[in-house]
């Protein structure tokens, strides 16, 4: 990012909570600093989808205070704003104002965070790109589909910003992006007022510069204090996991994850590669079959109704989707009924588990955003899911990797990621 | 009701379904009917929040067949619809239009239902009552929250009508109003694009004047056709069960847990009672501390921004339930991990519970909805729930009975409540 390094805008989110909290900062300054940064780069990144300086001003000076006082979040345009355009990513819902905020965004204000503005989402956090570009590159896509909100965070026009994930729509585009992307354990945060894809997949995630930004500000969201406190007790234990689907990793990717692997064993931490049982490719199978059941039924008024005016890429994706009977969901979710064990059993006793964030770097050309092949089983198990930036690839571009805990585990999950980070930092 | 016994208006749903299937009945038809039938009993019951008959005659003339074709529905008013204001039961939200309809509305339109209004709520399906009286006696509340719905179909204004359950407010107001209320196995029935309080609590339920009208339209939404398909092998066994409440019951539920009881027995079935667990009363504990944590949460901008302008009883309410704490909520759903355990212990190897749906007849007076003291548990643990008619109190009000299944068993539940329906009515 092409950010000057004096900038109030350059703050983490926990500096600034701190400072203003201190009354050595404003909320107005800061969001003035964003303002100027937002000037200078939006025209290339195109993250947001509504920003108004005027309004995010004035919402910053009548911040009352709290422990996000004066954070700056960019809030996915799949989630409701009251005094803000709500477009879900469509054109047929260009302008729409709801009527209440999404409590994620009642909270993050009543907490004292003040919202810059709405980022680019997909079309209802599919697949159908919207105007925004990679800040590494402009001319590759920043994945999706939470493209905007992990845009603004990497071009450091926002601390934060939610994004949602269905399937790999935080995690992956973090890693193109070169951001963290947290997908918490399913129902940390308030999911109430996103354009819902699925009941029993639909998460909010956060987009931060870094693993504790993060931690700090879920822990504040979710009244956890314990998620900013986790420890790890002893050497870290990792297991590296390739999945099924080790085929899809590029050599950016599994140049990453061996970099991490050595960096974790520089700073003291264990690395063992854990095998993959034949049975993992079962959670590719119902993935599918939630999705696909979930997400027509979800999206019923746009296809009944809107369906000659939303996007081909949209309606072909749901109809693809729509071939999952009853039977392959009954199952699945049959299959998913302790998500909990099914998890245990794959981190084979380690803390987390090191594994692809992306198949590599982010493809080049804004026709779409990449595939979630790695991240699909775990929104799936609800098991919380980080995207740590972990270097650049052969195109110049940012190739993250993914932690993942257990379900819950939230707090340690959060604490063995800030170890991986500080790892990479130190053999960066 | 005061119905002309030959009105189209009092068909059932599935008769009016197969009636304009053959081609021998028009959804216009029928609509005209139920409009007619609006006409006459509205300005008592004041069960609609919003009814425009030329809007209602438009979307029959429209009707593209179906499952549902035909068949009468009102939508409470916390259920957003795009083509009618949903106001969520309150002044703030006054005139509100959605982008987009919740997708069961969708699905409705969908299978060929036609949606004929808004059904009255109470201030965001709370406590605070809507104008709605009771059909039977007009100086009696319906019950709530989803007052509208219940006493639209018990005047015979719609077939079926959607209501949502958090705590008891589809089964409790169907018992005080003498029709059938049917909440579903947790998830049966999507509840997207109803306004939230709980994700761990809300549902959305069918009301419907006979159990076989809730299992055939619930099969269609659910696209589950065995759910109407359910069938008793051998003596129905039922398990009477009078919670750790019962002091909460009043002459008139007794009486008529006893009248079924004696009906299931003259019908073949079998009763017997079964102990209430010393450990049964934590359940209120446990429904008290997740109410108590999601809702306030849930409700987080209307707290924050309109607080001055919602009821001081749907503020109350609010401020009393946000007394839970984080430590409280988070044992009740470690607690509640498998609640499938939970209800099979209860069970003790019966078909299905017969409990109490409400203390008694409706109480007298608008101002207050009822207690759904016997309707938290079941919804606490997901279970199928409904309320069946089970005669008159003294004081000329409608008492349910409530006959409770296990999870995801609908099918079985549904068949049972159907036994005891015909039991109830073969000895009344």
């Amino acid at each position: 990012m092409d950010a000057t390094p004096s900038s109030l805008a350059d703050l983490s989110a926990r500096e600034t909570a701190a400072r203003v909290a201190g009354n050595t900062l404003t909320a107005e300054a800061v969001v003035a600093a964003f303002a100027e940064r937002i000037a200078a780069r939006e025209p290339q990144v195109q993250a947001f989808a509504h920003f108004d300086r005027d309004r995010a001003l004035a919402e910053a000076l009548a911040n009352a205070g709290g422990p996000l006082a004066g954070v700056t979040f960019g809030v996915k345009d799949v989630i409701d704003t009251v005094d803000m355009p709500t477009g879900y990513g469509s054109p047929v819902y260009d302008g729409y104002r709801p009527a209440w905020d999404a409590p994620i965004v009642a909270l993050t204000r009543q907490l004292g965070g003040v919202v810059l503005g709405k980022t680019v989402s997909t079309e209802f956090a599919m697949s159908s790109p919207g105007k925004t570009r990679n800040p590494h590159n402009p001319a590759h896509t920043p994945g999706g589909s939470s493209s905007g909100s992990c845009a603004a965070v990497a071009a450091g026009m926002a601390q934060v910003a939610f994004g949602t994930q269905t399937a790999g729509s935080v995690v992956r585009p973090a890693s193109f992006c070169g951001v963290v992307g947290y997908k918490p354990s399913f129902g940390t945060l308030n999911r109430a007022g996103v354009k819902p894809l699925s009941e029993s997949l639909d998460h909010v995630g956060v987009i931060t510069r870094d693993v504790r930004d993060a931690a700090f500000v879920t822990a504040a969201l979710a009244e956890r204090p314990a998620l900013a406190e986790g420890a790890i007790a002893g050497p870290l234990r990792v297991g590296l996991f390739r999945t099924s689907r080790w085929d899809s990793a590029e050599p950016a990717t599994r140049a990453a994850l061996e970099r991490t692997a050595a960096a974790i064993e520089a700073a003291g931490g264990t690395v063992r590669e854990l095998p993959v049982p034949d049975s993992f490719e079962r959670l590719y199978a119902w993935f599918d079959a939630v999705m696909g059941w979930e997400t027509p039924h979800m999206l019923a008024y746009e296809r009944r109704v809107l369906g000659a005016r939303i996007s081909p890429i949209t309606l072909g994706f749901i109809e693809t989707l729509a071939k999952a009977t009853r039977e392959q969901y009954d199952a699945a979710l049959a299959a998913l009924k302790h998500r909990d064990v099914l998890v245990e059993e794959l981190l084979g006793g380690c803390d987390v588990l090191l594994t692809p964030a992306a198949p590599g770097e982010a493809p080049a050309g804004l026709g779409a955003t990449g595939d979630p092949v790695f991240n699909k089983p775990w929104t799936l198990l609800h098991a919380p899911a980080l995207s740590v930036p972990a270097g650049f690839g052969p195109n110049g571009l940012p190739v993250g990797v993914q932690v993942v805990g257990r379900i819950g585990e939230d707090a340690h999950t959060l604490a063995a990621a800030a170890f991986i980070e500080d790892a990479l930092k130190a053999t960066a």
